[in-house]
C-alpha cells in the first residue's frame, strides 16, 4: 500500500509548546519524510499522561522548546524508510518509548527493558538517527519528545520505537497501551510479582495506580490497599480492584504504620504512582521488612532525594523503579492481544473523549486531577 | 560424653563491659546450665570484629550493660538441655548469630537468612528462651550479646544458634567463620553474584572487604577494585585478590566517577564494608546504572540516612544489605568443609594471636585499624 505522500514533506496540524507551561498552540507544521530506519505515522488517537504535564512544565530543565509533546498514541504507518523491513504503509501501530535496539548489552541480556541506546534519547528533543528534528515551522526546527511526539497528525519515529499491532484492535482504545495502563499492570506483574493471596499497597489512584490495582487483582492479590488524599477516589478505585481505600488524612499516625498494622508487618508489594519522594519512603516503609518489594513508578522533581536509614532494608526489602511495567516494545502487540482476549479492560480508564483541537482543555483537566484518560481524536482533514 | 559440670553452675573467666566504652574487665562470673533448648559451650577461641567495637561503644543505644561481647568464636559443647537432640557434649561447634528457627515464614521460604524469630534477639541482651540472663556475678545479671557472648570461657546459646562442624577442623582458625570472612565471601557469591569476567569495587579493605575481594577472585572476577584511604592497604589487598588499589585522596574528583570511567559505565557489583552512608552512596553510584548490584555490609550510626536521587536507580541498579554473606547457620558446616578442602584460606586473615587476658590490647589494635583478625585463646585453667 503505497502512499501518495511518501517521500514528501507533509504539512499538518500539531500541538506545539513554545515555552514551558504555555498553552499548546495548534498550528500547521511541516513533517519531513522518514530517514532510512524511520517510520512516519499518521496518528489517529492520542491520550494524555501526567508525564506530558511534567515535561510541558519544563521540569526536565526545559531545554527543548519549541516542542511537540505526546507519548501515548496509536495510528497507521504512512511511509517507511529504505531500511525498514518489518513495517509497511497501512500497518496499525503504537509508537513506543520502550524502544529496543536489539544490539546493546541490555537488549541482549533481556532482563531489563531499558535499552541503552534509546533510553537517553527520550530525554533529548531530537531524532535518534541524526540528532536533528523532523518537525519544522517555516524552516524553524520543532523538537521531538520521548522520540514519539504523538500530539501531531503525523510524526516520525525510529523503527525501533514502533509496535505493529492487531489490525482488528480499536485504535481509539489501544492508544492507552502506549504508556499508563501497561506501566501499572506490569508494575504488579513484573515488578511486584504479585501472587495469589498477596497484599499490596498503592500510593496514588490515578490511571497508573488504578492499573496497578487491576494488575494485582488479576494476579490474585487478596488485599489491595489504595491510598489517596482525594476521597472521591474511593468509589472509583473499587471498580479497579482496590479492596480497602485509605485516606492518610483520616489517621493520626503515618499511613505506613497504619498499613503495617493492618497487614501483620507489611504488604508483599507497594507502589508509588505519584512522583513524590515522601511517598516513595512511605511505600518502602509499609512493605514487609523481609520480603517486601517497593516499586517506584512516579517521577519527582529532578533534584529531589529519597532518604532513608539503610537499616530499613537490612532484612531484605527490595526497592526498584519499574518503567513501562517492565515491558518492551515487543511486548505491546501481546498486550493488545490480551486486551482483545478480554484479559483486561481499557474502557473504564477513558473518562473523556475530545477533538484534538480541545487539547488545552484536556491538559487542564489532567492537571486538576479531574480525569483518568482523555482520548483525543486527531483531525481528519489533513493530507494523507 | 557426659560432662562432670552438666547441670551445675560453672564459674569461669569472662570479659565484662560494665559501661559503654570502658575497658573490658576480665572477671570470674557464673554461667547457669542450659535450659531445655539451649546449649552450653566451652569457647576455645574467639576473634574480634568491628561489630564488637560498635556495641562496645554503645552505638546501639547502650541499654544492655553490663554485657559480655564477642560473636566470632569456636568451641566444644559442654552440656545440652533436655530437648536438644542434634548436639551433644564434645561436639565441635561454631556459635552462630544467623540462627534458624526453621518454623518462621522466612526460614520456611528459604530465600533469606534473616530468621524472623531470632533476628531481633541479636539486638537484645537476654537469652531468647526466657528473656533472662544466663550470666551473673554474685547474683547480678550480666547481659548477652548477639545471643552468643563468646568473650567468655563458657557461654549458653539457643540450639538454633549453633553449627556443629567437622571435628578435624582447627578451632583456632575456623573461629573466623562465625562472622567476618563468610560475610565477605558470601557478599560476593550470594549478594553480588559475581561471575567470571565481572568487575567489582570494594569500599574498605578490612577483614570483610578483603574477604569480598577473595570471594570475587574465587568467583572469577577479572577486575577487583579496592578502595581505601589507608595506603598501607595496597600491598595487603593484593594478596586477597584486589587487582587495582584506589585511594580516593589521589583523585580530584569523586571516586565513583573515577570508577565509572575505568569500567565503561560502572562495575557489575560494589560493596560497602565500612559502615558510612557516604560510601554506600559512592558504591551505588559506581555500579553500572542498569545491571549494577550494590551490597551493603557495614553498619553506620543508627540515625544516619542514605540519601539519593531516585533516578539513580531508574535503569535498574539494585541495592541490598547482605548480612553474614547471605549464609545461614546450616551453611557454616559446609563452609568449614570448603575450608578443609582448601577452597579458601583463613590463615592470612589472622594477623595476631593473643591470650584472652590481653583482650583490651586486641580491642585497641582493632579500633586503630592495625590488624585484620586477632585470635584470642581462652584460658585453660577454668573448671571443665
Ligand atoms: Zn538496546
Ligand atoms: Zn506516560
Ligand atoms: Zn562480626
Ligand atoms: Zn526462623
Amino acid at each position: 500500500m503505497a502512499s501518495s505522500t511518501a517521500g514528501e514533506v507533509i504539512t499538518c496540524k500539531a500541538g506545539v509548546v513554545w515555552e514551558a507551561g504555555q498553552p499548546i498552540s495548534i498550528q500547521q507544521i511541516q513533517v519531513a519524510p522518514p530517514q532510512s530506519k524511520e517510520v512516519r505515522i499518521k496518528i489517529t488517537h492520542t491520550s494524555l499522561c501526567q508525564t506530558d504535564i511534567y515535561f510541558w512544565k519544563g521540569k526536565d530543565g526545559g531545554a527543548w522548546f519549541p516542542r511537540i509533546l505526546g507519548h501515548e498514541g496509536a495510528g497507521i504507518v504512512e511511509s517507511v524508510g529504505s531500511e525498514v523491513t518489518e513495517l509497511k504503509a497501512g500497518d496499525h501501530v503504537i509508537p513506543s518509548y520502550m524502544a529496543e535496539c536489539k544490539e546493546c548489552e541490555l537488549c541482549d541480556r533481556g532482563k531489563n527493558n531499558m535499552c541503552e541506546v534509546f533510553i537517553f534519547n527520550y530525554l533529548s528533543g531530537v531524532a535518534y538517527t541524526d540528532k536533528k528534528c523532523r518537525f519544522s515551522l517555516n524552516g524553524k526546527p520543532i523538537h521531538h519528545f520521548f522520540g514519539l511526539s504523538t500530539f501531531s497528525e503525523y510524526t516520525v519515529v525510529h523503527m525501533s520505537c514502533v509496535a505493529k499491532v492487531n489490525r482488528e484492535a480499536p485504535l481509539d482504545k489501544i492508544c492507552l497501551l502506549g504508556c499508563g495502563v501497561p506501566a501499572g499492570l506490569g508494575a504488579a506483574w513484573n515488578g511486584g510479582k504479585v501472587k495469589p493471596g498477596d497484599s499490596v499497597a498503592i500510593f496514588g489512584l490515578g490511571t497508573i495506580g488504578l492499573a496497578v490495582a487491576e494488575g494485582a487483582r488479576i494476579a490474585g492479590a487478596s488485599r489491595v490497599l489504595g491510598i489517596d488524599i482525594n476521597p472521591a477516589k474511593e468509589e472509583t478505585s473499587k471498580r479497579f480492584g482496590v479492596t480497602e481505600f485509605l485516606n492518610p488524612s483520616d489517621f493520626d499516625k503515618p499511613i505506613q504504620e497504619v498499613i503495617r498494622e493492618m497487614t501483620k508487618g507489611g504488604v508483599n508489594s507497594s507502589y508509588e504512582c505519584v512522583g513524590r519522594v515522601e511517598l516513595m519512603l512511605a511505600a518502602l516503609q509499609c512493605s514487609h521488612p523481609a520480603w517486601g518489594r517497593t516499586i517506584i513508578l512516579g517521577l519527582d522533581e529532578m533534584d529531589k532525594k529519597l532518604s532513608f536509614n539503610p537499616l530499613e532494608i537490612l532484612q531484605g526489602r527490595k526497592l526498584k523503579y519499574v518503567a513501562f511495567g517492565g515491558f518492551k516494545n515487543s511486548d505491546i502487540p501481546k498486550l493488545v492481544d490480551k486486551y482483545m482476549n478480554n484479559e483486561f479492560d481499557l474502557d473504564k480508564y477513558i473518562t473523556q473523549r475530545m477533538a484534538f483541537s480541545d487539547i488545552n482543555a484536556a491538559m487542564e483537566m489532567l492537571v486538576a486531577g479531574k480525569c483518568l484518560r482523555c482520548v483525543l481524536q486527531m483531525d481528519e482533514d489533513c493530507p494523507n
